[in-house]
């Protein structure tokens, strides 16, 4: 482990402002070689964090943190701002239960004024602070550092609109890095490029800034069209030049600007910048030779069966297409993408478009499926409703990530998708309960045709559950009994079913034998089987891995409208708790959650009791 | 009423094709004729139409709709579309009960391949059909319409980014009238002006189309950087120049091209020309005049009530202000503008952005007000999540148009939010039940500063309560006895409160007099008073203008975990039912949906059999 003399002796960004610029380029090779030493022994982010690291110090330098307000969008990359902002001691804890969070948190550090998670709301939520400084005629600056690839996403269009419509002063610095999880797509990457490739590179301008600022209006650029002053591109690895712009923008910019930096993801760390996603998350790893430590796996993950079933009814059936946005790697999309390139499309950060792109693909008689995970399903959420719900439009959703997800916490739990999704008219909503079910699940949405279908399926590691051989679409509607037994039965949806079934064996030494069911449809729901379960059993227990107004809430609208209740009916439905659950394992997660085999056999043996 | 002779003879797009140049200009003129006399005998939106006569006629013409797709962004200007293709004889059944929507709608017309209602969403539907016709190597064009107000929509923006990436052959028409409902506002309303503020006018160029096309990509606008062609501007009003521009485009365009077309809202209607709105939208109104038929309403507008609720906290403390998404009219913020212009913010048609500038704002200790209606809140639903409920900050959300809206129909229902909000860990939730209510919980927001806070209320008139000389804040999670009663208790959460108290007076005949509570808040619950209605009671019955999942669900899930079933309780919600209710007026809406005073007595009776 290479030593950080200087680094040591930094305990804010306070400490920074006494160095010079020789002595802040040194600082920022020990900030990399600390980033790379924390994340070789937690996992995490380590590529976009190593692209930021001088722009990380030079703006802590530049600019008076933490009354100036500086927001990382995404914020994957901010394990080095962590390091500088007085949590270098507790990075060994980062991303694991009761430790740091992998993005910025307003409740772990005043240099977080902003938490960020999601992409592209840096900008929003800087013009916010920026009003808010001049309504009060306060001072103090707001920093707003986006990746390219997140400047594709609608909502950092909107709040350049805004931002440029209003004219207060507000720093974006556009961290260009050619890359976001995977290589960005869109015309506006393309432009981006050229911008910087057709351009000469901006000198340091410490001695005319006014002519820097000045000279670039004429560049007219498209964030010139939106009422930015545009300043670049520069080399964001080179210290001077940063530390020069950062300064001539504080000391002279009015009004909004935007500073151009490209950046090489990954740099300075051999094994990242080789790789094809330039190190962007990672296991632990061997700092010599970039080396990651890998669990053997008991089961492919729920991700890859979802890809290969879908490439599976794709070669059957021409019509199927498939998109995600910015997410072809996460997804599992990328196989299908090399298999039929032209049936594959990457949106870029835009899950709006994504959705209607479906619909409209729909509505022309393709058989799209719109690969996404719960947590940005949420972005689209109104085109879920208005382009395909309210059209009735065959879309299918297939929907990664659902429940709770581990190390990246509340910002990426797939909490609440059953509760929004089933309650739209016409909407058909699955959750596989193991891997060969979502095979299945895959088939079906493949055959339907009448309306939108969606399924969820968890992160991670499937259960091992042997595969079909191809899937087969199921009877829409209709749940199947898994163990049959006596007095209570428990309605699981989804992959809390391998949890109930561990709770049966728990509850079977007290001699309890609860019938177990998996719904398989949170909507149509299957009545048959509730009523039938219902006028088998004393008591009826539901299982998701999802808020309260999903799964549960429909079962109990069904039972409360066929009187069931009305003659003495033991109902309890078990769902996510009323609160944001922080990074953790799943395991410990779920624990937190109340929604493992032991709470299972508790509320079982509490009901009979 | 004018004479229409050739407008007379048209029967559908195909009769435009064999008319000559100068008769599709006299044809636009009857045309427009025709729109003004239909609207003011049946209402409706008025200006956007006239609007885009010209264009209408000229798209058909050149076009061969309905095998190329023509979709009209938001299509409230699609009223001279629907008259051109073969709907003219249904048109005075607009926006009625049974009748023609005053939107585009796939099940009403071939000519109408993708539904609108909500704004910005052309162009990924767009893109949509034009994918699936190259995948299918078929022949046919895709055309786009889309205001300059649209635009500002961040899903315009990532639509416009893949369009560009993908390459594909699209036509998308910039229809800038410079207002969307409201003047525009924002940068890139700027930049239009400039646009051809400083520009020349395109010539038409019939004769030299390569030269059209080729030069215009030397023009370097945001549009090019987005890789579109760009043609324009063109004056949307000369039939020759949008006739020779589209004929250009049809026959030598390659990839994506963005024709700018400045047409001017409510265009050849003196009395549209020269109101504010343009003649957005309207009631009937006399030909002749302009003069509108009003009914005298016998109370304020829930809208209004806010409005100036809002503005009599904002009087006393000057950390509230208020933001709004293009709806400063529709929302009541205008009067707020008035009075605190430093404090209001319009960020365009931008809902994403809106929640989180919010959000920043609350961050930096403000009070901000998102004021928006429920259909329109789905845009910014990951915002909320996100940005706002994980971060717990507090935005306060007023949420108008909760509930059936009555003529814009199911894209503008306010059916979900209680669903969407109500099961956020942290969020607040109230419903008023009357005005009087509606400005105690403005108090009450503006009043509430631990986290998030939402308010709903309807579209349309009050009930004419008593008005309190202030508001007070109310206590949070309380709701009240309306009146007491025996046997079964009926908990209302909104304004269906008014038809609970009819009902009561109804089921008097009877001899069965309910208890009535109002819930107020929806989260979090009042818990005592829920188990004190039961424990008073033999049934319970929920009501709420929203969908499963709500505030009914929320009951049912304290009742199952109190055990309240477990011995016996009759329990029912009353929810809207499961599916989308078309355009009528709100009471035939709420008839068909089972929530009227006749429903809920026989709900009550049928309970107590």
């Amino acid at each position: 482990m290479r030593d950080t003399p200087l680094l040591d002796t930094v305990h804010s960004p306070a400490d920074l402002r006494g160095l010079g610029d020789d002595a802040l380029s040194i600082l920022a090779d020990e900030l990399r070689a600390e980033t790379i030493n924390v994340v070789s022994k937690t996992g995490g982010h380590l590529g976009a964090g190593l692209g930021v690291v001088e722009l990380t110090v030079a703006i802590h330098a530049v600019f008076d943190t933490p009354r100036d307000k500086l927001i990382w969008d995404v914020s994957h990359q901010s394990y080095p701002h962590k390091i500088l902002t007085g949590r270098r001691g507790q990075m060994q804890t980062l991303r694991q239960q009761g430790g740091l969070s992998g993005f910025t948190k307003r409740s772990e550090s005043e240099f977080d004024p902003f938490g960020t998670g999601h992409s592209s709301t840096s900008i929003s939520a800087g013009l916010g602070f920026a009003v808010a400084r001049d309504l009060a005629d306060a001072k103090g600056d707001v920093i707003a550092v986006i990746g390219d690839g997140a400047m594709s996403g609608g909502m950092a269009f909107e709040a350049m609109n805004n931002a440029g419509h209003l004219g207060k002063r507000l720093v974006v610095i556009l961290n260009d890095n050619d890359m976001s999880i995977s290589p960005p797509v869109g015309a506006m990457s393309s432009y981006l490029a050229r911008l910087y490739s057709s351009g000469t590179w901006l000198k340091s301008a410490q001695d005319a800034p006014d002519e820097m600022l000045e000279q670039v209006s004429y560049h007219g650029t498209l964030f010139e069209a939106l009422g930015f002053t545009y300043v670049g591109p520069i080399d964001g690895h080179d210290m001077g030049q940063l530390l020069g712009v950062l300064r001539t923008v504080r000391d002279h910019a009015e009004g909004p600007v935007l500073i151009h930096t490209i950046t090489q993801k990954g740099k300075g760390y051999g094994p990242a910048e080789r790789a094809a996603d330039k190190g962007h998350a990672t296991a632990k790893f061997d700092v010599a030779t970039g080396t990651q430590e890998k669990a053997l796996p008991n089961a492919p993950s729920y991700t890859s069966v979802f890809s290969q079933a879908l490439i599976e009814e794709a070669a059957r059936d021409d019509k199927i297409v498939a998109v995600t946005a910015a997410m072809e790697e996460g997804t599992g999309l990328k196989a299908f993408a090399a298999r039929f390139p032209n049936r594959c499309f990457d949106v870029g950060i835009a899950e709006q478009h994504a959705v209607t792109f479906c619909a409209g693909m729909a509505a022309a008689g393709l058989k799209p499926f719109c690969t996404i995970y719960s947590t940005f399903l949420q972005r689209g959420y109104d085109q879920v409703v208005h382009d395909v719900a309210i059209q009735g439009l065959p879309v299918r959703f297939a929907i990664d990530r659902a429940g709770l997800v581990g190390a990246d916490g509340a910002t990426h739990a797939g909490a609440f998708d059953v509760a929004y999704l089933a309650n739209l008219p016409g909407m058909v909503v699955m959750a596989a309960a193991d891997e060969a079910e979502l095979v299945d699940m895959v088939a079906t949405a493949a055959a339907y045709d009448d309306g939108p279908i969606a399924f969820r399926y968890p992160r991670g590691e499937a259960t091992g559950t042997e595969l079909p051989e191809g899937g087969s679409p199921l009877q829409i509607g209709k749940g199947r009994i898994i163990r049959d037994g006596t007095q209570v039965a428990i309605l699981s949806f989804g992959t809390r079913l391998q949890e109930v079934q561990a709770a049966c064996e728990l509850l079977a030494n007290d001699g309890i034998t609860p019938t177990v069911a998996d719904a398989r449809f949170a909507k149509p729901l299957d009545r048959d089987l509730i009523l039938e379960l219902v006028a088998a059993h004393d008591a009826l227990i539901t299982i998701e891995e999802g808020a309260v107004g999903g799964f549960g809430s429909h079962v109990a609208q069904l039972l409360s409208q066929e009187g069931v209740f009305d003659r003495g009916f033991r109902f309890r439905s078990m769902v996510l708790p009323d609160t944001f659950i922080d990074h953790a394992t799943p395991q410990q997660m779920y624990e937190q959650a109340g929604l493992t085999a032991r709470d299972i056999a508790d509320k079982v043996a509490g009901l009979l009791k």
